[in-house]
């Protein structure tokens, strides 16, 4: 067990090594294994975005894709890759947000359990979706050692097997799937840029372009109040997300013992954003594109408007991470 | 001059005639003529509502069309329609919507003038979007009375042709290139189900039906406060839209004198929803679909949820009309 990667900030090691054994045919396999499950979701474009910033911008839009969010690529290749015995007692994680509703979703493709522990004041609105995708919800206080524990008891006492939200390689080859189709579907791409929480996307999505576009760079993308990816990156040396404070909610995580060599590896930089920056831009995609994205994703577009990438001239991919939004709670509404 | 067709219920009789000449031809023509500057917007569906509703609605998504409405269309088809010599002193309207900025923003891609008269009391969002888009505004009070007169006058001073948000052929012809392109992209559809306002898109939305796939009904969605067509169109005779109140602003007018006689012979029925309705119907459309739509294009929709148009088994093609919306002003926070 290492004490460095986790989930949140603390130490899990559960189910972790630090050998990536990604290649480009294990992504190619999981977008071939979960095609008939999930979109393929629309690469978006705005003319006027494009003459503001004197650039041609390319949003993949998974928050159009199952679940609202690119959860859903991942969970489902992970999933699939089990065989019938190994589903038998089905699978488990703790998550309070996107991937409990994508891993509910997608074992209830192939009829297996999903067991979520969730936080006692995760919010009905989240309760509510893992319900409705099948979900069985075991509570547990609000703190990690509280949710680690009882995922530890729910295993024992199921026999169900844990699904890591991103420190995973089914689940990393499965999120590297959205940026697979944008290469397939944009041409000479220059720029890709992810958000960044514990790396499942981003490291995806470094994969994907090094195997099937090497010529672009990847650009991560994360919150000034939760830059614990920018800092691991920067000092080559791991530093936790502790206690985060982001509206970006999706983003708080700390890198895993998988995602965060392939990020070392394969990123070409990491930047950050303010808070207000991250409301302003949701709120410009929300005016500007008639879409609804979720705070962290917003944080690339976000690093456009600051000027921290230079997209002059250049054709950029934003990977749209989901559209999981609290309607009742808007960032702008808040200070009124 | 006739007294029973107006723009907002009052009579202006400016340039309106009773007669259509709308032909296959002159919508295939429009479609060519703006094709160029217009989007060919993507049609939008979601498994979830389909099962939900036992049926496949197929949203022609307007709220991505250039300004955010479909009103892009008619009036950059009405204004290339005009010749050089018609377009030197510019066009003119009187709005405080979606037609205002349309027009705007189709004249720039002439260098004509659009000389635009707004009500005082217009939101700065709105006015700043005519002056973003290159219009020339002049306030008026907020009484049509004002409008009419003050247009008159502007027209009088700088010789502009007025180009009617709805009545006026061109527009017409223009909207309904939306439902020709839905008709192109989605086989055998048995429904469309248009919002009406002053009825450009909905007799648009029927001469495409009617010309292109007459097997399809057409039918109206309208809010119950503003139930004006609803009434004409089952009385046979017409009624104005005196004062509406209904958060669905885009539909307040009146019907026109050339869309009303296109609505009574090619629009199967006219069912009318709750305002209620009209806001849960946005807030399921954004949270579920993850687009912005605006509470116009909300209310066919929210006859679908009121079980007021029996979809069951059937294609069902939606418009979208706009998604031009206040964020800082949601309908479902009012009551909060």
């Amino acid at each position: 067990m290492r004490s460095d990667y986790a989930y949140a900030g603390h130490e899990t090691g559960k189910g972790m090594n630090t050998k990536s054994n990604i290649q480009a045919e294990t992504i190619r396999k999981a977008a071939k294994r979960i095609s008939p499950f999930i979109n393929r979701t629309p690469i978006l474009t705005s003319q006027t975005i494009d003459r503001l910033f004197n650039t041609s911008l390319f949003l993949k839009c998974e928050n159009f894709q199952k679940v609202g969010a690119f959860k859903a690529r991942g969970a489902t290749n992970a999933v699939l890759s089990l065989n019938t015995e190994e589903l038998f007692n089905g699978v488990a994680t703790h998550s309070s947000g996107n991937h409990a509703q994508a891993l509910s979703w997608a074992s209830s493709l192939v009829n297996a359990s999903a067991h979520i522990v969730m936080p006692s004041n995760s919010s009905r609105i989240k309760v509510n979706a893992v319900k409705d995708y099948g979900g069985i919800i075991t509570f547990c206080k609000p703190t990690l050692e509280s949710r680690e524990t009882t995922l530890a008891e729910v295993i024992r006492q199921t026999g169900a097997i844990e699904i890591h939200p991103y420190n995973n390689e089914q689940i990393i080859a499965g999120q590297a799937t959205a940026t697979l189709e944008l290469i397939e579907d944009v041409d000479e791409l220059d720029i890709v840029i992810a958000p960044v929480g514990g790396g499942g996307l981003l490291s995806g999505t470094a994969l994907s372009v090094h195997y099937f576009h090497p010529s672009a760079i990847v650009i991560a993308a994360e919150p000034d109040q939760a830059n614990d990816a920018f800092l691991s990156f920067s000092g080559k040396k791991f530093i936790p997300s502790i206690n985060p404070q982001t509206i970006a909610d999706g983003l708080r995580t700390s890198l895993g013992s998988l995602t965060y060599p392939i990020i070392l590896e394969h990123v070409h930089s990491v930047v950050t954003v303010s808070e207000s920056s991250i409301t302003e831009a949701m709120r410009f995609i929300w005016e500007r594109m008639k879409i609804i994205i979720e705070p962290s994703s917003a944080v690339p577009f976000a690093a456009i408007m600051e000027g921290k990438i230079d997209v002059a001239g250049k054709k950029t991919g934003i990977i749209i991470s989901g559209g999981n939004v609290d309607l009742e709670d808007l960032p702008w509404l808040k200070h009124e």
